[in-house]
């Protein structure tokens, strides 16, 4: 047994309460290097006088996937006095260890310190994602090139509604009336939930350069028309979400603006990293920058001013608007004493706000109950694209990554992870996808069928095309005659069956089953009400896929073509397509 | 090379700021299997536009001891621009692995955003102990039984004061005023800091029990007395630290008795985890307790009641009386949010005062920057015991356990660990190294020459004895006759040494050395200014022991001898010795 490969910490994504009563456990393992792992636990003071000897009970653990390296081992247990020692026996053919805090024993040891401890399950610390996020289908919304429905209030030069591709610049005068207009797209489609990105003063299309964080960009309308958005939303049954860019500012920011004229004498002037005076705008910027962009100079969350205007901006939008969720520009880059501070006051004014990070790499260290409730997750937008758009991964790297993934984060979060298969600030999956629609339509079934909290990008459901920054910002393509219907059906089935079946949006008893096939995955997954069995072929050619033994001859509804039907030992698939179905 | 044994996450241990310029970074891999390790590190945002490439440097990381299982690997990065992307060039004589936050690559990925991130080094984030604590030496002062200096203030049936078994209930009169009497005792043995167990008044002679958290015991004095106590030792030199019961109260504490005599109508029923009612207090109680002692109430440190009144007993007991640290009883088993709040409240008033949590185990948790500042370091009290007193584990052992200590928490953490060899809560040293006090310096030797802040346990010094509670709490020996005056020159005269060296009390360049001798152990450390080398006999037989070649006829300050001499191929060491040396 290679004890190198064995690891666990009482921390972070390898012990956590599930909810106020049940503590989550994981273990890794060397992969295919241990048969059975059992929870050996008890409560840290109960000791057997007689025998000398903590008193403790053992329980099997769920194998919960293998990643190409590591087995993973999972295990809930509701502690009665919610305390907690643990240990681990590991057994193999040739061995059996009991894994300790303080290492490897042949024997269990007696003494209860030796063990893991996870000292008292507290409300207080137990991390609660909001209840409605989990079922909330996202679609995320460009403003500007949204939809147009007030001409009155078009930027000067903007230019005419097209879908080509953007420049960086240009301005095409979309707005809040266009999005209020559409909002029964939106519910024909199924969405319950609208992200938006920047939507305050701002001098680029983006809006991510901010001018003043109480204002909404004239060229979007004013904050009568964001209110009327945001109720009509809410009637809707639709959340919103906006952007909150709190790393930087950008030039045009008053406070800003007022270091560069005043210098020392500006009140401002902590506001900012500065690295000298007087202000030097052209590159290299004499103070803090994100990247290296001088026109967006970072702000000084730990300056006690600038920590009270940002988490008061926090609480207007949603004191004022309702808004049901703040997702983070740049999240990481952040102290995280102030995202502790933004968490506090936002779910004090509104406890079942959603807290949604902007990080694309490892997020655990602001992923602990204390600051997000999720991030932008990226990392399976990446297994997704680049196994079935760009093909630049096989289907064991696929199946490990996102094993991986699994494994990475607490289950309360992967509940709520924001699961993207492109934004603003990515190639539009069709075009990666090298126009292959079939492809595409496997990217939404993927996401469609995982844990967390999927969000379209506007107009992939009519596969828009685009790519990198400027391109995957085109206009809205709102002629029916230009929308591709049948992508929008295939997104509208697939969203329809999610809310349908809890076990759509679920990690419990996921696996990836093995087949004989090349490019072809398989996975299910079981909740108390049903069981989801999903195999996809990855390639162009029609395959015979052998089913696993468990579902030969099994009856099931197919859910894409709306069937009862009888599976057989092999079941035939088309190139690039899916079979989803429902085990009865 | 066995990738499985390889591991690195961006928070914890692994990666944190050291000052706020400075990232120290870890990484461990399976023992003696990588022959080199660099880090590769760059900006995020460098990118050569030409070769499309994320633009890296190259450094090598230092080899920081070996575990039994795995080797750690330690560097530190100043990133230019606070922001680090970075991954880890592995080598051995078979491979050559680029290990990143995706996994494992042949060749380094070119796109930095497959490197593991710490995305920006925020000054808020950074921890930084307080300065004093680092050069401190303790000492732990059971009131009750350190020295009795006012009579008149005796608990009824106060028995005489004598170094006999004590019972659990009885009392012996100990108080402030015979701690101010002796102040100069504990200047002579070189303390500068003083811990009291709990001095607030409850119901108990160990004072855990409190019934009143804004009082006094009054066996001990009253706020005058302790306000002079505070001030003596500031003027001394020394600093105070008192103990915090925060976890549960005291049956006895006026909340609880109005709930058990109003019940339902009590306006303190939540503060409490209740379980029904009325409250009964026979076993097993209706309500959460400390471990299952009815008498000691848990109290609802999520209730906001409960939490400003004992943050408000934190901030006054700083701001009235100065004292300049909290050590936290049962501080696992209290909420992280709470203790977050303390840390804030506290730092507030005094931003240098010493928070310490009681945690016997892994403490990763309350050791990140927002809760604690160390934790009594327990798993070291073990190794020291272990090996040195009761034999119990191998030389081998040892020096894994120790080196697993230190690349546990991040090194900002270990400057400030609280290094003790025994407690109220253990057996005392002397008693479980068999009475063997040449097997005592050892440990005191050990102790202090280890990075940390050392504190010894009332008269240890003096070779007091003492098997589990209550017998480790005898009354103080005050009689010169029975002092062990030749273990209390030993320990003042370590205590200098670690006053005058800086050495002694960093982990810098630490490392274990191996010498062929069967229980013998050997370590150096060195900082800009010295080098220290320290050679432990733990058997009683002599042992020639060959040098380390880089010792071997080189110039030294014997430091337990105060003589300079010039070491040989080999050192004599008689039975349970040591050789504490300055390389010259």
């Amino acid at each position: 047994m290679l004890k190198e490969a064995i690891y666990h910490r009482p921390n972070n994504e390898f012990i956590y309460a599930l909810d106020e009563e049940t503590l989550q456990i994981r273990l890794k393992t060397k992969k295919n290097d241990v048969d059975r792992v059992a929870l050996i636990f008890g409560d840290p003071y109960d000791f057997n006088k007689e025998k000398k000897c903590w008193i403790s009970k053992q329980k099997d653990m769920r194998f919960n996937g293998s990643d190409g390296l590591y087995d993973y081992w999972l295990i809930e247990v509701k502690p009665e006095h919610k305390r907690l020692r643990y240990g681990f026996l590991l057994i193999n053919s040739d061995k059996t260890l009991v894994y300790t805090e303080r290492g490897f024993y042949e024997q269990q040891p007696k003494d209860a310190s030796f063990y893991f401890c996870f000292p008292f399950l507290n409300k207080a610390d137990v991390f609660s994602p909001p209840a409605w996020v989990n079922s909330t289908v996202w679609y995320q919304i460009f403003p500007e090139r949204f939809a147009n429905g007030d001409f009155s209030i078009n930027p000067e030069g903007t230019l005419p509604w097209k879908s080509e591709r953007p420049s960086h610049k240009g301005f095409y005068g979309g707005d809040f009336q266009g999005i209020i207009d559409h909002l029964d797209y939106l519910v024909d489609l199924g969405i319950t939930g609208i992200y938006l990105t920047p939507i305050f003063k701002a001098h680029s299309n983006h809006k991510y350069d901010t001018i003043d964080y109480m204002e909404i960009d004239p060229q979007f309308g004013d904050k009568k028309t964001f209110k009327q958005l945001v109720q009509n939303c809410h009637k809707k049954g639709i959340k919103v979400m906006l952007d909150a860019v709190f790393n930087h500012s950008g030039k045009y920011f008053s406070p800003f603006l007022d270091v560069i004229e005043k210098g020392e004498d500006s009140l401002y002037k902590d506001w900012f990293h500065l690295h000298g005076l007087p202000v030097k705008t052209s590159y290299p910027a004499n103070y803090d920058t994100f990247g290296y962009v001088s026109s967006m100079p970072k702000l000084n969350t730990e300056n006690p001013e600038v920590k009270g205007y940002l988490l008061d901006v926090a609480k207007y939008w949603i004191e004022e608007f309702d808004i049901d969720g703040w997702r983070l520009d740049v999240a990481n880059e952040v102290d995280h004493a102030f995202w502790r501070e933004f968490r506090a006051t936002v779910k004090k004014v509104k406890p079942d706000a959603y807290i949604l990070g902007e990080i694309w790499h490892d997020s655990m260290p602001w992923l602990q109950g204390d600051q997000f409730d999720a991030v932008m997750n990226y990392p399976l937008t990446n297994a997704i694209t680049d196994y079935f758009a760009t093909g630049s991964i096989s289907s064991t790297e696929f199946v490990n990554t996102v094993t991986k993934i699994i494994n990475m984060y607490p289950e309360t979060v992967n509940e709520v992870q924001f699961n993207l298969l492109g934004s603003h600030d990515t190639p539009r999956i069709l075009t990666l996808s090298g126009n292959n629609k079939k492809k595409v339509k496997l990217q939404f079934l993927v996401q469609l069928t995982m844990a967390g909290t999927p969000c379209i990008y506007y107009g992939d459901e009519i596969s828009m095309p685009g790519k990198d920054d400027p391109d995957c910002r085109r206009c809205m393509v709102w002629d029916k005659k230009e929308q591709d219907t049948d992508m929008f059906s295939f997104v509208q089935k697939l969203i329809t069956l999610r809310k349908k079946f809890d076990v759509f949006r679920t990690n419990q008893n996921f696996g990836f089953l093995d087949t004989a096939e090349s490019d072809v995955i398989c996975y299910n997954k079981q909740d108390t009400e049903n069981e989801l069995f999903v195999v996809i072929n990855n390639s162009e050619d029609v395959k015979e896929v052998t089913l696993p033994i468990r579902y030969q001859h099994n009856n099931v509804l197919d859910l894409l073509n709306d069937e009862e039907k009888l599976l057989n030992t092999k079941l035939q698939l088309q190139g690039y397509s899916a079979g989803l179905f429902l085990v009865r």
